[in-house]
Formats: C-alpha cells, sequence, structure tokens
C-alpha cells in the first residue's frame, strides 16, 4: 500500500481538532506532502494549510485527498460524498482512515472506477500476510510500548525517527495504525489483521535491511491492557526489537475503555515487554521512556521527568516539551 | 454456530488416520453423536464406524456429514464434490474443516442453496465479536497452556471434561480450533479471527455461568511461539482461567515450525502464562501439567512423569496413559 503524495486534506465539519486529528496530524509530521485543505461549513477544526476545492488541489499538485476526520455515526453524508466524487473525478486518490469502507459506498467505488482512481482504506489490509517465521533479519528496530493505549506511541514514533534524521542516522517510521499509516503513506492496520498472521505481517512491514538503518515501528495496545495484548504481543515478536521506548502517562486513573484495571507499575510493565521481545532478538532492551505530561504544568512535568529517570536510571523524555534527543543519544550508540 | 448431531463422517480417501484425524477425533470423543462413516476407494483410515453411503445414512437419522479430513493442495476433487452434493441432496448439512471454504466452491454452495442445506466451514468464523470488556463474569473456568503448539492442549481438555462429567461435576468443553469445533458441534476458530477481537470472541465462547460450572477451554498455540504467541495470549485473558493445566512433551527437540527455536522451560512457561492469567482473574493458577509421553515407552514415561511431579510439586498426568483424574482432584477443590 503505497499512498501517492502530494495531498489535499479533508477535514469534513469536524467540530474540534479532535474529530480531524489524522488530517492534522499528516500536516504536522509531513508538512511537505500537504498542499491544502478542504473544510466544510462549519468545520472548526483547522491544519494550516490554504483552504482549496479539488480542482485547486489537482492544478496544485495533489495526486490524493487525505479523508482523516472521523465521521458521524459511520455513514457517509450527501455533503460528503459529492466531495469525494468530485475529488476523484479531479484525479485524486482518496485516502481514508474510517471504520467503514469507502470501497463499500456503492457511489463511491463506481465513482473510482469511472475515473480510473484507487480507494485506500487503510484500516482494512487488502492482501494476505505470511506466518511469522522469527528468523533473525538485518538491520537495527526501535518499537514503541506503552503501559497503556492511547498514550503517545505513534508521536514518540515519529518524534524519535525525526530527530534520528536531523542526526544523520538512516531511520523510517513503520505505521501499525490508521493515523499512523496515512502519516507514512503505507504501512498496515495491525489490528486489523486475522491473529494468525499479525506477528508475520510485522515482519513484512519492517523487511530486512541494511545493518545501519533503523525501523522505527509505531506501537499498539498494551501487554497489560485485558482487550488488546494479543495484538500487542504479536507486534513485539514480529518486530523483533533491539530497543524498546516504554510509553507512560503519570496520573492515568485506569486503563483506557476498562475503569475496573489500573495501569501497572512501569518497571513490570518494562520487565514484561523486555522478556517477551527477548524471544525473537535476545538482546532486546529498553532504552529509555517516553512520558506523556500534556495534563501537566511545565513544572511538575519537569519534576517528573526528573524523578523517573532518577527512579529507573534510564533516559525519560516528554517528546512535545524537550524532544527525545536523549533517547536517540542512546540509540546512536547502539552497534 | 452449532452443528447438527448425529453425524455421518467423511474420510474421503485419507491415506492414512493422520490425514484424517478430525473425523477420528469426533469418532473417539463423540461416538454417541455419530451413526457412520463414509470413504471413497483407496482410503486407508478407519474411524470405528459401518460404512455407509449418504442415502443410509439419512436413513439412519444423520443430520450433518463432517468433512474431518485433509484434502490435497485445497482443491475438492471431483469424486469428493459428487459426494458433497450428494449428501446435500439427500437433506444433509456439511460441517467442514478444510483451509479452503465449501462455500467457495460454486456447485457446492449452489446444492445447498438449492436442497436448503447449511455449509459450516469452521475455519472461518462467520459473525463479528465485541472487543473485549475483561469484566469478571461468575462460572469456573479451566484453560489448557503449552510450552509449544500440538503438543495436547485439545486432546488434554476433552480428557478434562469426560472426567469432570464422570466425578460428577458441571463442565463444558469450549472449542477453539477446528477439530475441537467439530467434535463439540460450536465454537470459534480464533486464530482466523481479527486481531483486535479475539480476546472478546473467548469471552463471547465461555460466557457467564453458574457458580459451579466449569468451562473447560481448549489451549492454541504457545506464549514461547514466535509465530503465534499473541493468539495465546488474547485467549488466556479472554479465558479469565481459574485455573491453568500446562501441556507439554519431554524431548520436543524444537518449537513446531521453528527449527531455531527452544522449547521454554516449563516452569518458566507455568510463570509467564500464570501472570498474564492474573490481569484478568488474580486468583489463576497452574493446578498440573499434561505431559505428552505418546512417544516414550511405559516404564520410561512413568519415569518422567514421576520426577516431573516431584521437581514441580504438582499433579502430572498423560491422559492417554493414566487418565486425568489427578487433575480433576484438584480443580473439584476449588471453590
Amino acid at each position: 500500500m503505497l499512498i501517492k503524495a502530494p495531498y489535499l486534506l479533508f477535514l469534513g465539519e469536524a467540530p474540534d481538532a479532535l474529530a480531524a486529528k489524522t488530517s492534522i496530524g499528516v500536516a504536522q509530521w509531513r508538512p511537505e506532502k500537504c498542499v491544502g485543505q478542504l473544510r466544510l461549513p462549519g468545520c472548526k477544526a483547522d491544519a494550516g494549510f490554504p483552504d482549496m476545492d479539488v480542482a485547486a488541489a489537482a492544478k496544485a499538485g495533489a495526486k490524493t485527498m487525505i479523508v482523516g476526520v472521523v465521521n458521524r455515526g459511520g455513514v457517509v453524508s450527501k455533503a460528503w460524498s459529492d466531495v469525494l466524487i468530485g475529488a476523484l473525478a479531479a484525479g485524486l486518490d482518496l485516502a481514508s482512515g474510517l471504520h467503514n469502507k469507502l470501497a463499500d459506498v456503492p457511489e463511491i467505488a463506481a465513482a473510482a472506477r469511472k475515473y480510473g482512481r484507487t480507494l485506500f482504506d487503510v484500516r482494512h489490509p487488502d492482501r494476505e500476510f505470511p506466518i511469522a517465521t522469527g528468523a533473525r533479519r538485518p538491520g537495527k528496530r526501535v518499537l514503541t510500548v506503552g503501559t497503556d493505549c492511547s498514550i503517545g506511541k505513534m508521536y514518540t514514533s515519529l518524534a524519535l525517527e525525526k530527530e534520528m534524521r536531523a542526526q544523520g542516522l538512516k531511520a523510517t517510521f513503520r505505521a501499525t495504525g490508521q493515523t499512523g499509516i496515512l502519516i507514512a503513506g503505507g504501512g498496515w492496520s495491525i489490528d486489523a489483521i486475522v491473529s494468525d498472521f499479525v506477528a508475520g505481517a510485522v515482519e513484512t512491514l519492517a523487511p530486512a535491511n541494511s545493518p545501519d538503518h533503523w525501523d522505527v515501528i509505531e506501537g499498539q495496545g498494551s501487554l497489560f491492557h485485558a482487550s488488546y495484548a494479543g495484538v500487542t504481543l504479536a507486534l513485539i515478536h514480529g518486530s523483533q526489537p533491539d530497543a524498546l521506548v516504554m510509553c507512560h502517562e503519570p496520573g492515568r486513573a485506569h486503563m483506557r475503555g476498562l475503569p475496573h484495571y489500573k495501569l501497572p507499575k512501569i518497571e513490570d510493565c518494562i520487565a514484561a515487554n523486555v522478556a517477551h521481545a527477548r524471544l525473537t532478538n535476545p538482546k532486546a532492551k529498553c532504552i529509555g521512556i517516553s512520558l506523556n505530561t500534556s495534563k501537566m504544568a511545565a513544572k511538575p512535568a519537569e519534576r517528573a521527568i526528573k524523578s523517573l529517570a532518577d527512579r529507573l536510571g534510564m533516559p525519560v523524555c516528554d517528546p512535545s516539551r524537550g524532544g527525545v534527543a536523549a533517547l536517540v543519544k542512546k540509540l546512536a550508540k547502539m552497534k
């Protein structure tokens, strides 16, 4: 799956930034791939690009319109389908992170056929994957893991890739969820893959590479999340990570979506992740922590970062405050 | 998915018992549900039931023909499709454990429609499942786990159910793989379920029950198998097992299908399984071992069983030698 840039970002009538977080994420992490945004009346979100219609975007060179916005109730409205079909008619592909497939909307599927365009429904892998072999492959890999879901694994992975490249390392972000895929322009939504093939899909996603190249693999779920831990374990095994970065948010009251489950102790979570990672890569280790302090004021955040670093004896960073240079320094030293 | 008994067992032209192991397993564990077997010329396998054609089976009351045999190259031959369509015409449903779906063979699908019969492709779950909630539910559950795949988890589970019932306990075998499903007459092939939903499917498979009822849940894979551990972990979390029975085969050279992976130490394997099980059931414990000594002579097998029991301080049984009464005794004591 390879989505063609440049992009027109579709924000629909998103009532806030959260509803359009996927389009905004693409704008934030891949601005060089974006030419404009398309907003419908009532839209309160802003990806920071010039507003334009599909004709103007096509003229500006856009190859794909990114449908990076949540729709209401999983239904593509008339207002949306007019714009989506207009984009296809103007020569753009569509790449969507929606739960429901664009390919299942008859008039959109028909328009794609009529205009010879491609529909990328990135939540729905459209190929078969092999069973994982567990065979060691060259190249280095760092995987983000977490004490919980939705705690900053994608953001941390993208920050690592950016900083690694800035420091002259060879690094490629490997996306495993819909927002990451739309940012990367490729990848597989691993929670939508048949369970037997998840580890094999990850082996395919982060294949053999040159010995000095790093894949930065986007983590999913948590080994301590009662709904999704199986996905996480398959991802760990398929990644064969040399390095793990543990993502955590201080003060979170319970596991996401599970009010009766507390978060694990970070030490226990590190130990479990490292132990499982060593099955497929005996040298795996946790090189540091990404601490999501977005809900804290600056001073308490600073104290939390320092105190955790002292307690664990490893670098602790908040990518959105001080960057991840301390983590990349550790990665750069790994031979 | 509920497959109607009694059954006619289809063995095709199976060259040996292994090729027909599913039909033979149904005959072994559910003889009361079987009326006969149907073998094609050249068949060398025997499920121990009278040979009959579909007309005789229908007359004897059969409601379903079990296609419990491996076919060559995944293709349904002309000889097979004649028999399968004949069964549908005679009023039987078909239940198949084949990789490829009967529903995808046009002439078989057409015949099922024509005669108003049902095709059960048990490797391919045909419904949607919820995300696991992790909420505790009443009823007791025992799950078989293993140091490796294909080590005796289904056999052990069926032996436990049988012995528990013989001792007057309420017990229900819950199948998670195709052979188990054909034996139980229902269940879900969890390795074919989309990864996000595996734990939720298991919550559905082994639902709330009366406090003195035991679900005996068929395990899959191993936490230490680089290809399938994610499936295993989701199964553990969804099962919320009160008791684990660890299945092991002494002397196995390497993990199944992975020549470069050794088996874990059984102590480490028990510790990892119990630790993960305690996420969704804090009282989970390993109550004993099922040791597969099928490749050993009687005396060495006896010594291996005794020595492991001494080392681990828990009951060790080989279901196919001495039965599983010692394991059931432990289960019966659990309140």
